[in-house]
């Protein structure tokens, strides 16, 4: 188990109708932006709920915040801020929102380019405080200090991060905005939890028992509640838990005395830059060939994975092991999430594209052991054809 | 899955030789007042750790914080505070010494008598700033807002917690610092973190799968390293993961969407008024009856902590049941815990006295469903004798 520093302040305000809870979090003197994206917001009455409870605020809005979201929609929001001297931002959609929201935060007092954030890792030492009102589960982002952004015209979809300064004051968990979504969204949002819990607990053993049983039971949510809550049953009981899970998936607690992997990301991304794949389904299209062809370095986790998640007990450790991969694989085609590159008819030539773009981003190898090499990459694809 | 609210600001600085970090997080120009229990840290090295990573500082020491911190004790600290214009304390210890602190912390700036802060709930609106150097795994107190103090003369023993006031700012988490413990403060330690466990997930099913799960792996874990840990075999992968299980196990994360039970803490908390009992010991006698007398009001729970928890599989639902809470006693005595009053040499007199003190604070029914009567108690302790 290796030494850590675990700090995470944002407050979560989880359940329905605690939207309103929210102007106890903001100064009642701020002039708020309020950022969203393509409106589904509108439709589902979230943003009509926001407005309601700050009725009594200066609230100004920014829509259209995409999917990925890009520098160039990002910046518009961020000179918006500046001309209008907002003082508290709050995110109200997905990851997407939230994501873009944390890069307007930090932009806006940023000195020199913003992109230096993502590209250069420049260093952020303030941020406009901002909240989020989460209307899907999936990236986490609602309880972490990191943000994914990309630029089209430049091929690029980098992550930063800066805490404190970038966590959400606080994020409103309402399981009930799930109503909504699609089946797409909901099984893009469990895939995109379960592989952030992975990316964390499936490397080698590091005697973080406290850290495994976490993971461990997270997965077990998303596999017991997943199917459910994809056949938009409606069922509350199972859209609070993946809502809960995912948050949990990826708020640095998964992380506390281990080393991680992220390879499957690093990935993935390349995927969504290239032939823009949702990047939910990018991970289920690497993953399982992540897994078999790094199976040797991954061997103990792999095992303990296939017992203790699946419950699988039969046959010889390699047995067990492939029916663990075998078994999540099937678990994402349950969730109607595709699983191969032929499925959204890629083949070969995509390969040497991704490897190429990944060492146009300084890759030399990735993963928890850095055994991921370009050879490794071509392999792992090659496999998911 | 109830509706809830989880904020917990500590920075949790975890590790050998992480003490010297400290400094980053007291302000320079800081007057720190250093508390501590009996002096063994003086033996261990951690004061003297502490003192190095503090020589820049203007540090002023309070000693003799004992088990089950005293009103007395502590109002002594707080007269000094006020006198000496302290503006930052940092406790050096366990439970007792962090519980202490937190209340020394909130009582300087209060404006009353501080007794009316447990006795009567007073509000708390402000506190002085605190961090923590653990030294004893066990309480949890390193990562929440609320404390236990007593006050023998009018033999009280009382719990309050102003959150967000009374959060440690920091808590340095060296499993290194358990070397020196004996293995009745280890076993105690395993003991209360698991109850602690218990106390919130051993309830009726609440819908909150997340929690639940958690909850099973932090019991694991305790059931898995506890027994190396306390062999005193210098195990630092028992020793970390006993730490960090018993910071995670009282937190809040437990707690989350749960109606929580306490009414084991309740009882026990009169055990130690009585008879000055450890803390830790008095939950291993009560926690046992308390599930076979509430077996009804517990049967779900009970069942599922008998299969997920000990892997329970064979015989009927009530046999499983049974088993789970024999085992259990069992880990308990392996720890060389005593589960009984007898072992305390106390017998059917203390039973009336226990009642009484507890009609005293207002006590009509205890537990989650409010279901533990004064009837109960009495059946739970004459299982106890």
């Amino acid at each position: 188990m290796n030494n850590f520093t675990y700090y995470n302040p944002t407050k979560i305000i989880f359940g329905e109708n605690t939207i309103s809870r929210i102007v106890r979090e903001i100064p009642s003197d701020a002039v708020v932006l309020m950022t969203y994206g393509g409106g589904s917001i509108k439709k589902n009455g979230t943003y009509d709920q926001v407005k309601k409870a700050l009725k009594n605020y200066e609230i100004l809005e920014f829509g259209g915040i995409e999917a990925n979201p890009q520098y160039s929609t990002l910046m518009k929001a961020v000179e918006l801020c500046r001309d209008k001297q907002v003082d508290f931002l709050l995110a109200v959609g997905g990851g997407s929102v939230i994501d873009g929201t944390k890069f307007i935060a930090a932009a806006v007092p940023f000195e020199g380019d913003p992109w230096d954030m993502p590209a250069k890792g420049a260093k952020v030492e303030k941020a406009l405080p901002f909240g989020a009102v989460l209307t899907l589960p999936a990236t986490g982002s609602e309880m972490n200090a990191f943000a994914v952004v990309s630029r089209k015209e430049i091929g690029k979809k980098l992550s930063f991060g800066a805490p404190p300064h970038t966590f959400p004051q606080f994020s409103v968990l309402d399981p009930s905005f799930t109503r909504t979504l699609s089946a797409r969204q909901r099984g893009n949002g469990v895939t995109d939890a379960f592989i952030h819990v992975t990316e964390q607990y499936l490397t080698y053993p590091q005697g973080a028992a406290v850290t495994d049983r976490m993971a461990e039971g997270i997965l077990k949510v998303l596999i017991d509640e997943g199917p459910e809550y994809v056949r938009e049953s409606g069922d509350m009981k199972a859209a609070a838990n993946i809502v809960w899970a995912a948050s949990m998936a990826l708020n640095g607690l998964l992380a506390t005395g281990v080393v991680t992997d992220w390879a499957t990301h690093s990935i993935g991304h390349e995927l969504t830059v290239l032939h823009n794949i949702d990047h939910a389904r990018t991970l289920a299209i690497i993953w399982p060939g992540m897994m078999k062809v790094m199976q040797e370095e991954k061997r103990d986790k792999l095992l303990q994975f296939a017992q203790r998640v699946w419950d699988v007990r039969a046959g010889s450790e390699q047995e067990q092991i492939e029916e663990g991969i075998r078994r999540t694989e099937e678990f994402f085609n349950s969730l109607q999430v595709p699983t191969r590159l032929s499925d959204y008819d890629l083949g070969e030539d995509t390969i040497d594209k991704i490897i190429e773009n990944l060492k146009d981003n300084g890759f030399t190898a990735l993963g928890e052991q850095k055994k991921v090499t370009p050879e490794k990459v071509r392999s792992i694809l090659s496999h998911r054809l």
